[in-house]
């Protein structure tokens, strides 16, 4: 077993055989993990959330639910969930953008992240898909208006386990938000901590 | 004005100038129209359902919401709802890939129209990237299980009105699903119908 440490507010990638599991934990809690994954020879097919939901019709992953690519091909199963089912698929991936339109320049990023990991592993990331955010609790209220609770409630030491059906190369980032004001309760309120990686 | 009428299970593209308004409307009702944007000089920059409902929160869109590019760029505004907000931006649009999961080979398909239409403008899709599903009908059940309704309920004559905010090309798919079992109730029971584009 090989074990990652993704420091807070930072990214770590790697690559997974069909078969393979990994464990994500957040060992402080309330640290959302935003998970990205692409075909090991296809970084332009990835999991993406919206082809994920079409049959499982759930917006936040359950165990026993399959991650799909977005050429609808079973990527990751899901396989344990020591999190209480604390995830989300709605939350777009924060990026230099978003953190600019909130007046904060040169903030790090859950796509920052992914992109500065993934060039770790020296790959290109042609476009910067949507994540699933492992410890990250939104709910959908009156049918259709989605919402964060008054603070993140995934516990220390929460995880989850996924086993890949494909070849496939990784990113975890340790989500940076940290600001307070916009309304979104993303992660703790002293601030991002790490994710440990655990290959096995 | 100019008038386009996009067949029962067809598409068509046509571009909109910043400030341009376009006026959608199904006129037999009961018809989805998934709608894709791209910037008019980046055809990887799209209307992102996932980024739009970041600042509105909202999972259906409503009159006075803006529909953000994936780079967060206020790419159109929605200016009229007379389908009574009839619209859902969760449902992945159907594409070939998933009739073939379905048994059903060579359907026609939203990504295929979509495909058709740009090229029909000397475009190409280097992704296809999700829609907004104008006359579609989608709720969340506790809190994240979403659903379509038993029947679908756009009325004859349900229109929406867009404008651009920036230049952009645009398609519209006449959604041709038209399968009875797999639990999406999408268009009219006797198939699918046209949709009237009406250009300012």
């Amino acid at each position: 077993m090989e074990s990652i440490t993704v420091p807070a507010g930072h990214g770590r990638a790697f690559t997974l055989s069909e078969g393979q599991r990994v464990r994500l934990t957040t060992p402080k809690g309330q640290q959302s993990a935003d998970f990205f994954a692409f075909r090991d020879d296809d970084m332009t097919d990835w999991l993406s959330p919206l082809h994920t939901w079409m049959p499982t019709r759930a917006l936040h992953p359950r165990v026993g639910d399959t991650f799909l690519s977005r050429l609808r091909e079973p990527m990751i199963d899901f396989v344990e969930d020591g999190a209480d089912g604390i995830h989300d698929l709605l939350i777009a991936p924060c990026d230099p953008i978003r953190y600019a339109q909130f007046g904060v320049e040169d903030h790090r990023s859950c796509i920052g992240n992914l992109v500065e990991a993934m060039q770790e592993l020296g790959r290109d990331v042609p476009i910067p898909p949507p994540a699933v955010n492992f410890f990250t609790t939104t709910t959908v209220a009156d049918g259709f208006m989605f919402e964060t609770p008054a603070a993140p409630v995934a516990k220390p030491g929460a995880y989850v386990v996924l086993e890949a059906r494909m070849n496939i190369v990784c990113a975890v980032s340790s989500c940076p938000y940290d600001l307070t004001g916009p309304g979104w309760n993303i992660n703790a309120p002293d601030g991002p901590t790490e994710i440990l990686i655990e290959l096995h």
